[in-house]
């Protein structure tokens, strides 16, 4: 783990945004030269793979900018600045899908880019799902469909590319691999 | 999949470099209202799960300044313009960890970020492994320890948070599957 860091010379940040920032640094590389770093910083973000009563699991449909089509995902969303990723998690689910949860489990967390950007997604398990009556409203800007489908539909969706996401595709091989770990 | 589209109203790249290049857009939403969108345009990347005769996978440790800690990632690398993401990953094989391989699938491909960034990621599995004798070089600004770990290591690895990325998660999870498949 040693004789690897990149010391910072400068940083400058060259935009600040509703959801990312933007900051180009000056670094040394171990061997004494120098190079740049383009660095994205986002607040971070959770992820519910939450699973009906009968085994389905939640899904949105929506429109994404940065990729100018829809795609269909399980639900996410950034974390506010102090927020518990749990708390998150279950407003996210609410949101997006008017479900509660009994049980919320974090399965994981991963960087998605590190490359060039910190964004960090804690995924989590949610069962015991139930529609909440008055649920909270999504963002002003979101607009999602929602979809519940089989394990084999899901597969299907990957196949078809409508699921196309790198938190979407670790969910369905999870449920995959809990398939065929109990039969 | 109707209804959600956003259109683009105006679109201004604030930033141009080497990796990424940043575009603020205003985006009229499906009630008609409107929004900005901060979005990342990124040329892509292939992943290569490269596992050995012994049933190892191939791990390259880096330093990721966006995260400013070293992480122990599945080998990985952008596409040059115009690549094709088979031979991109035949060359960041060879670059990162000296390896030339026999049987080369592709996998899965998956969207890192789709909340704000356009980076697709394309995996592939590389068997027949052997290593070359005059590898080509890393770039100037890389630098990258080898490790070849069992899937038991692997998971012992994503529990202390040295595996740390999706896509690095993900080959993990792919390796449980195949064998709970094969058990």
């Amino acid at each position: 783990m040693t004789g690897l860091e990149e010391k910072t010379l400068k940083s400058e940040e060259i935009f600040s945004g509703k959801v990312i920032s933007l900051h180009l640094q000056d670094v040394e590389l171990p061997n004494g030269k120098q190079s740049k770093r383009e660095i994205i910083k986002h607040p971070g973000a959770v992820a519910i793979i939450a699973l009906t009563d009968d085994n389905k699991i939640v899904l949105v449909e929506q429109y994404r900018k940065a990729l100018e089509r829809t795609i269909v995902e399980i639900p996410a969303g950034k974390l506010e600045k102090g927020e518990e990723p749990a708390l998150c998690a279950r407003r996210e689910l609410e949101e997006e899908t008017s479900y509660e949860c009994e049980s919320l489990e974090l399965l994981t967390s991963f960087y998605t880019s590190p490359g060039f950007a910190d964004e960090i997604i804690h995924v989590f398990l949610a069962k015991g799902l139930t529609k909440k009556e008055n649920p909270a409203a999504l963002d002003e800007d979101e607009f999602v469909n929602l979809e519940e489908l089989t394990l084999e539909e899901a597969l299907q969706y990957v196949k078809e590319q409508k699921i196309y996401d790198a938190k979407t595709i670790y969910a369905v091989q999870y449920l995959q691999l809990q398939e065929a770990l109990h039969k």
